[in-house]
């Protein structure tokens, strides 16, 4: 990697960890560059605005999610372990000490902040990979229609909205409720969702 | 009502539909006073603190839950029709004009808002709030069991937090996303949950 690249993924590293807690409206590349221990004009070459800074925050976060949930998922036959390995390991993934989302998924928490604001170039993005994951989750389920698995008789993009209702409400119960149960709910939910859409 | 009371009734109205738009935390009595065109000393007297005024703006919305959503759902039959009520109610109680929230339910992103903030007053008032919703399901699912319409070998808690994961869903497809279909969906999910809790 280039030293430019070692920078970047650093600099990006520590950007999610704080867009994690403070919001990603909440990131600035000052703040960022304090705690980097870095010049803000070096670290304003890096991203050139604030706008760009957030983008790419939440683009490493995404190929992050796409690493450590979706090409797992994808790597198991399709329907029901396909599926499932989706839904465990996207509720862990914001405590995998690796990612460092210490206050929880930011595209989960984005979703609230960014809702009634206008529309502009990052809110644009979290839309395109919030699009982009349901969509997957719905090739998942057509997929496991193709393999026999699932009902076809159930919309895919309903079965997306549904697995990210488990998601977000696990993110409230686990993090603000502090429920030791919330996983569990979850996986019950998920349980009787696999139970409808059997065939 | 009183004169004073009237100005709180206002106050707060206004007060809920700002921390629908900014946040709990973007709450001030500064910007609240500039938008009643009130002294803000004389605001001061009514609410003494910032916290009090986020607490208050919470015991307000969740007067109005319990009012638009709750009652309705416990005046019919307990079961199938009481549960429908309620989560038909909440999908649509951020959007009723008379309550005044642009920016969605101030619960649902005050949950992601105050999830990783530290303990505090506004933080486990919100927890409170949260947990006597979800208290309130759990006892609908178990008048339904005892009305014979429900299976009494379901977590009436894991009913609970997937009725919440429901509208969050909802809140992030139909806000963040602007899917037209999002409450179909929602509606989806909920038919499933039914079928699968059905005696």
């Amino acid at each position: 990697m280039s030293k430019g690249a070692e920078t970047r993924e650093l600099a990006l590293r520590e950007a999610l960890r704080q867009a994690s807690v403070v919001g990603l409206n909440g990131l600035t590349i000052g703040t960022l560059a304090d705690r980097l221990e870095m010049s803000k004009s070096g670290l304003f070459a890096h991203f050139r605005s604030k706008s760009r800074l957030q983008i790419e925050t939440l683009d490493f976060a995404a190929d992050r999610f796409r690493l450590h949930v979706v090409l797992p998922a994808l790597r198991e036959p399709a329907g029901e372990p396909r599926l499932r390995t989706l839904v465990e390991r996207w509720l862990g993934w914001d405590t995998d000490a690796e990612y460092a989302m210490p206050g929880g998924c930011v595209f989960a928490a984005g979703s609230m902040e960014f809702d009634d604001l206008p529309d502009g170039p990052v809110r644009e993005r979290l839309v395109a990979h919030q699009t982009d994951l349901l969509d997957s989750i719905a090739i998942m389920y057509r997929s496991g229609v193709r393999a026999g698995a699932f009902r076809k008789d159930v919309d895919p993009d309903a079965v997306a909205q549904e697995c990210y209702g488990i998601i977000l409400a696990h993110h409230v119960a686990a993090r603000l409720m502090r429920n030791p149960r919330a996983r569990e709910y979850a996986m019950a939910t998920f349980e009787r969702l696999l139970a409808s859409v059997r065939t």
